[in-house]
């Protein structure tokens, strides 16, 4: 078989990486450690990610695995969920060879690791079957050669690492599993003739998923034994286990969250996905004076919406560890001064690289005394300046001015308006309103 | 049958109804007639829309077909597709009983017509037999009957008059009619071990979706004659037909716009889809000053990612039409005092009613004057007040201020921004940030 690997330094320095990529689900934001005890799988785990679809059903000219979200292509979201699987020791990924270059530069720019790219074959099979033969040659010593192989996609990003044990743990014991979902149409058969022939009862049949686990020797012998036909017009490779080394898989529902970015409003529901993941970690930097300190029950009230709301007085000392598991910072100021407050958060977060994978956002809340008002002017200029430079290394910053803070009962009243615009911003991510002084 | 229908004045006045309220996905803004030559149905035709589903697998609150997208349910969405299609008699919307008051409040609220609101049974097939059941109510005069029924979901929206005609004159035809889907994922058999049974050929077999067709004779004999055990766990209506009507559906393919909204992912897709249809028809309004028709060939180089950009100098006379065609404003304006402007489309839209249904958008572009700095904060108040009485009546407005108006080359390099954040807020429809004067 013809298979030129085009490998990546997949040693690569770890300079410049976020230390904790995060996970994509249940991992992410710090949320639950990416090994969990018991959880270990103590054989070799290897992943083929077949990736060289064309995207003709998201009616788009780029295929879908290379639509970007947040301005990082959908498949580099599906590498990020498998290389921060401790237990898992290489991904091969096989594209179109039109894509080879395309997709090694993404490798690059997101430095991703333990990838091989490869080019794929005419059909899912030949691509998948590329990948296992890539994990077989000749030059890996026996002892590197897979003892399971997770077959995925590349459009499906958000399986959790929980999932992916059960199918390689179900994939030793049983030579084959795959994951499955149950159907949510009723399944007909259709006459040549375009009529319904019968129905099938919905309860008996499953949708076939993934991520499917293999022994490495069934999922080899079954390539090798499959014929022509198989390779030109099959699509599970559950079946070719059946038919060619008499496996039967395991079959282990799965969440609804594996699903496979198939159509276009597909893309818009993994965007939304990936947006309120990231909604969810949300730092409030009171500072250390009293009004700041007090300003954080009022938040804390208002922001009731948003999923985790840490307070803490500034990112100093232990606090930096925020840095790496919140995705979003809400600075209160009390003086334009305090730009440099968030000055210090933006070089801060350029410090942890973490703006490599999604964009964080830094909102300045300026809590203004009526006195103040004829500063605007200028630090409207400031922030729009300050932003403009911060878009271009991917993090996101925006200002909201509170008028009137030094009477109390004005300031709670505005609270949770402000706590409803930082959250929009939060939610919406939107690029094209960075450097705006909002008015609350 | 115990059937107790609670009629809702399906022939309540017009007023206060927008004129074209528009179908969903081709016939809104006025891109087509909603009666296109040649695909009049010329014999009746009912609908009877099952929405009794708890909607567990969102895993919201909310069954999925009362979720909100832009302050409307999305079974709204679902009743206005059917409502505007001239040759559909009525609407049979079969509810669980405890939210017959919320559906009576949400056919007011929207001043939806032709529709019945019946109680449902404890399954689909109990419900939708409900439905039928109603159609034929001793009441009804023989001319009244429906010669077809069409049976759809509460959560597909997105189905176009197109189809339905095909499905309706298909029904006619062949007694019964269906839409189907290519399969996404393999189905599978499974044993009752959990263990892969066998997988069947992808290509004989499809995804049975909605809307299905029926003679009103065909679905009211199934009904009749089927047995307890298919309305408890039956789901498919082709199946009765078949079984006891010896009536082979005729099955007609779809376009994936009709999948049935599901998951809490799907309700994201949902309102990608209603945004971005929201999103295609905007009109500019540049005054007749020559600097303001001048802007025109601006905006409209740099809004070349929105799809529509109709320009016209004001709302009057034959213009007065793109109230009922456009759900998106933007005024250019050259003086502050234009923001008179922009109280004129408030009030007008406000006339046709149209922000019953969709909440349009009107952005007002500010070109400023170097020396006209010093106006900001009052500018600033009037239109916050003015946007929070607008998003009162659902109406959003934003303000774009653009300094340096005089000075033609700074406006031009200013107007790609411009038409970025015009055509964020436009995508986003974000009502937290109604109301802000944003700096371009």
């Amino acid at each position: 078989m013809d298979v030129s690997p085009a490998k990546v330094q997949s040693d690569a320095s770890e300079v410049g990486r976020p230390v904790h990529p995060g996970g994509f689900l249940a991992g992410e934001a710090g949320k639950s450690d990416h090994v969990k005890a018991g959880r270990i799988v103590d054989f070799p785990v290897s992943v083929v990610l077949p990736a060289g679809g064309t995207g003709e059903r998201t009616g788009l000219q780029t295929p879908k695995q290379f639509c970007s979200f947040l301005g990082r292509p959908l498949i580099s979201f599906t590498i990020q969920t498998f290389e921060r699987v401790s237990w898992i020791q290489n991904i091969v990924v096989v594209v179109a060879k039109e894509n080879m270059d395309m997709m090694m530069d993404i490798i690059q720019r997101f430095q991703h690791k333990k990838v091989q790219v490869i080019p794929g074959g005419s059909t899912r099979h030949r691509s998948i079957c590329n990948g296992v033969m890539a994990l077989g040659e000749e030059e890996r010593s026996a002892d590197d050669k897979p003892k399971v192989v997770i077959v995925h996609d590349a459009v499906r990003p958000f399986v959790e690492e929980d999932f992916l044990h059960k199918i390689a743990v179900a994939a030793k014991e049983q030579g084959a599993a795959g994951a499955t979902r149950p159907l949510v149409s009723t399944v007909i058969a259709t006459t040549s003739e375009g009529y319904l022939d019968h129905s099938l009862e919905r309860a008996k049949y499953r949708a076939s998923e993934m991520p499917q686990g293999f022994t490495y020797d069934v999922i080899y012998q079954a390539y090798q034994r499959c014929t022509e036909s198989d390779l030109e017009f099959g699509t599970e490779c559950l079946h070719l286990a059946l038919q060619y080394c008499g496996t039967n898989a395991k079959l282990i529902e799965g969440p609804p969250t594996l699903w496979k970015v198939t159509y276009k409003r597909d893309l818009a529901a993994a965007e939304s996905i990936i947006k309120e993941m990231l909604s969810q970690s949300t730092c409030l930097l009171t500072g250390e004076s009293t009004p700041g300190v007090r300003s954080a029950d009022v938040f804390q009230k208002a922001f009731g919406a948003l999923d985790m709301l840490d307070v803490i007085p500034d990112l100093m000392g232990d606090n930096a560890r925020y840095l790496l598991k919140a995705w979003n910072f809400i600075q209160v100021s009390f003086h334009s001064s305090c730009l440099s407050e968030v000055e210090d958060i933006l070089v801060a977060l350029d410090a942890t690289n973490q703006a490599l994978l999604h964009p964080p956002i830094v909102i300045w809340v300026h809590l203004k005394r009526t006195d103040e008002k004829s500063m605007a002017l200028a630090e409207s200029a400031t922030i729009m300046n300050l932003a403009s430079t911060a878009k271009l290394r991917n993090i996101l910053l925006y200002g909201i001015e509170v008028h009137g803070s030094e009477d109390t009962d004005r300031w709670e009243r505005s609270a949770p308006k402000v706590a409803e615009m930082a959250s929009a911003l939060i939610r919406d991510r939107n690029p094209a309103l960075v450097g705006q002084l909002l008015q609350a």
